[in-house]
């Protein structure tokens, strides 16, 4: 078996003579130099300190645990090449409202344990905009970036616990989050990032030592940010890019985030066509106010039969109905379009809706699950203004997706070889409803993949496999931004798109509706 | 007048626009990548977490605090354009005896304060051999390290007190140790330097935050160690070199270090042979041992009228004579033996000497200053043995300098351009008394150079120039350390050279002795 080639190394360093007797750290550069073909080794002082008895304790052969920097290759640990401990790295996603660390076994690429937990800033600021402001002066800044380091160090700890293993069991972590979050985790003043023209502070950080972050992993132990590409892209796009592989096929193939924003990236191995952000008022209210987190109780799936009428909902769980989460919603929104209870503009049918349609405060309001079957003991119910929202964030998508493949990249919805649905919302999303609604194109669904967390995925990827800082830098080379124009021709494509599925209903031939041809 | 290219420059950025809006940080590099002509800044956290408010307060001008590094340049600092507080650096020679740091303001290069200090490890081990052993288990290590870094802070701060200025102005520190030191310094196990086959631990230390080492200036601010050669060879004499210059000269020119032990540098612009350390039995009790050190009614200078025998002692403050220093000896050998009062065999003579030779315990001792006159009310005398013990060290230093300049370089002592003499105790050495014993050779006297503090001189340089990085690589790169070999011909050389001034008369053409033609 082929030694891996990932950050931990076994070498025998020549055993020093008269004749050879160059010091320690200078012939542990030498070695690893070859080994590692570079011409840059850095041995930090915590490496360098114990270095000589340990070589020799060991009698010249160790296991050495490395990190590929900017500036060269960085020995993070000098180890017994006999010892059974292994030696571990920490995959973290910071996400705005959820945080979710994988603690890993670098040798085997085991995962030893992951853990989620909410992001501890929401209670000091709810969302991205709220937190860069509580963070303009330098107390509300340090609070938020000590929130969230303490509650990273107390699942570190969770995680070693549980895998029995010491803190000091730890030597990397990689983390990627979008570009306030990692300027929060790293202290650094985000200000400028909200503010036209929109200045991150950094986009590429450089790694530093996990002790000076007050991360308290080994106190050698370094840790690594997913560059930014600007305000709006951050290190957790790239993270996802670099798990789903768009970068590294020939053929096109799209990312499409479904979080707090919508984020796009489409390309090949040899380009690549971003968007994200915020597209105007055309996505405000947008995805994220759809419905409620997934949870016990929670609708995630509807079906209706077309002929019936009769709904089926399935909840988290099995739990009495509480409520109806994103995806749930557009199931929901996509059964009820396919059994005519919703017609082309999205509107209610009260004809084919029945009973089940009520008038609340003048408002139509759809009965999903009828009290006595609630675990709310109300309805849960869908009103005309939550389908308008959601029409206009299935049209928004749509006018996104339209923009950037067809028009920017000028790439046709059927030339995608792959179109990957990343993020914890997107996971849920059932392709065949979100197509039924004209929210993803219509092409076949063999081509559509879930990523589920592709930002800690990528980040877990990147702790196996130093090959993948050259791809994180071609993809930042290769990758275009583009702002979204929400201009008079976004609007005109976008009205199109308010209507089920689209009013070019070409677009969409395997959408077969209740009733139609 | 040009601004001056040292570590502080100061730059204008780019102002951010909706078609600039590449991150603060990225901006900075640019801006300093296109300066200082290099493709490598490092921008570190500490750094970066307050950029984007001070790029802003300061209109998108800054002080750049800059240091270069193995790995390319790092910003340690970013600070009002228009502000008056110096930016400084602290300068520090770390003798195994003696500590000497001075503060330098780095734009000016003016010196605003220098202070020297007993090194505090001598109360928990006084020499390097015992300093070693007590490092060889990790507390007694560490009580060296935190001894010496305590001491540095509390001069540090007595500087900066000094000079009315906060800590937060010291950006940068350079310093110069031998091998042992720079161990003990950083805390890295010192162990192996004194066990065959002579391995430290490290010879080029990586930059390192003065933080990480419990240095308390800046909180950014950067430390560089100058690089040993080798166990025997370390960043003192690099610093030297770096003073005096030698690896600057067309031609040949020579430094000796006459201190704990005697290390001789020689060389060219193009070459440079070390060698440095015990030079075996020849050496034992060598320069080191030849006297007290200088003080207050010590003697430094000795004058004897060849003609009456009158004897006239200087001490230093003009206080009473209370004994010795090592130049002081230097002096009175030379001019007993110009005198006649020793011989050619390095004996007393007893007919010169008259009733200043007395015989005490059965050795002929010389009184120097009669106990009526002296300090301690005890005569001052200098024995037999202790004249001995100094014709071996002059012996010794002349033998190294036959071996090294004429038979291993291949260069006459006439063909050297310049001799340096470094070294606190090489300060105070007379040359043309060192010549009459024919422990110098006999070389145009304006050859000679004192250099003083040549460590503390070549760290306080490279804190102002750059450019003196590149010099420290091409010294490390050009230099052959050569082992003294004490063989038989060594010895044979320095049976020769224990007469005074040698047993070959015409290599010191200059020496004119009493009595002799």
């Amino acid at each position: 078996m082929p030694e891996p080639q990932g950050f931990v190394r076994r070498i025998a360093l020549p055993v020093p003579a008269l004749g050879n007797n160059i010091a320690d750290a200078e012939r542990l550069k030498a070695v690893l130099k070859k080994t590692l073909s570079t011409d840059r080794v850095v041995v930090p002082l915590g490496v360098a300190k114990t270095l000589p008895g340990r070589l020799r304790t060991f009698n010249h052969r160790l296991k050495t645990v490395l990190f590929r920097e900017d500036v060269g290759w960085r020995v993070v640990g000098v180890e017994d090449p006999d010892g059974d401990d292994p030696i571990c790295g920490i995959a973290l996603d910071i996400g705005t409202t959820r945080v979710v660390a994988r603690l890993m076994d670098l040798e085997t690429g085991e995962t030893l344990g992951e853990r989620g937990f909410d992001n501890p800033q929401i209670s000091i600021a709810p969302d991205v905009l709220a937190r860069i402001h509580h963070a303009t002066d330098a107390e509300g800044l340090e609070e938020l970036r000590s929130a969230i380091i303490h509650a990273v160090n107390a699942t570190a700890r969770e995680l070693c616990d549980g895998a029995g293993l010491a803190m000091e069991s730890v030597y990397l972590m990689a983390c990627a989050g979008n570009t306030a979050m990692t300027h929060l985790f790293l202290g650094i003043d985000p200000s400028y990032i909200i503010r036209e023209p929109y200045i991150p502070g950094v986009n590429i950080p450089d790694p530093m030592d996990a002790v000076s972050m007050g991360i308290q992993l080994n106190p050698n132990a370094r840790v690594f940010l997913f560059p930014n590409i600007g305000s709006y892209f951050g290190g957790d796009l790239i993270a996802g890019i670099l798990c789903a592989g768009i970068h590294r096929r020939e053929k096109p193939s799209i990312m499409v985030d479904v979080g707090t924003n919508a984020e796009v990236v489409l390309g090949t191995r040899d380009w690549l066509i971003a968007c994200a952000g915020a597209a105007g008022p055309a996505l405000e209210g947008g995805m994220s106010k759809m419905g409620m987190t997934a949870g016990p109780g929670v609708i995630d799936r509807v079906a209706i039969d077309p002929e019936t009428c009769n709904i089926e909902v399935h909840t988290i769980d099995g739990k009495p109905a509480m409520g109806i989460c994103g995806s749930g919603m557009i199931d929901l929104a996509a059964q009820l379009f396919l059994s005519g209870m919703v017609d082309i503009r999205g509107k209610f049918s009260r004809s084919r809706c029945g009973d089940r349609l009520v008038t609340k405060e003048g408002i139509d309001t759809f009965e999903l699950v009828l009290a006595p079957d609630s675990g709310t003991h109300e309805p849960i119910a869908l009103t005309q203004v939550d389908l308008n929202s959601l029409t206009s964030s299935k049209a928004a998508m749509h006018s996104i997706l339209e923009v950037i493949v067809q028009q920017t990249a000028g790439v046709r919805f059927d030339d995608l070889e792959r179109f990957y649905v990343a993020g914890t919302f997107g996971s849920f999303i059932d392709p065949t409803s979100a197509i039924s609604i004209g929210m993803l194109p219509d092409i076949p669904l063999e081509k559509f993949q879930v990523l589920g967390n592709s930002s800690l995925e990528g980040a877990a990827r990147l702790l196996l496999d130093p090959d993948l800082f050259d791809e994180i830098d071609a993809i930042r080379e290769n990758l275009t931004y583009v702002e979204l124009n929400v201009n008079q021709e976004f609007m005109n494509i976008f009205s199109g798109a308010k209507f089920y599925p689209h009013t070019e209903k070409s677009r969409f031939p395997s959408v077969k509706v209740w009733g139609q041809a």
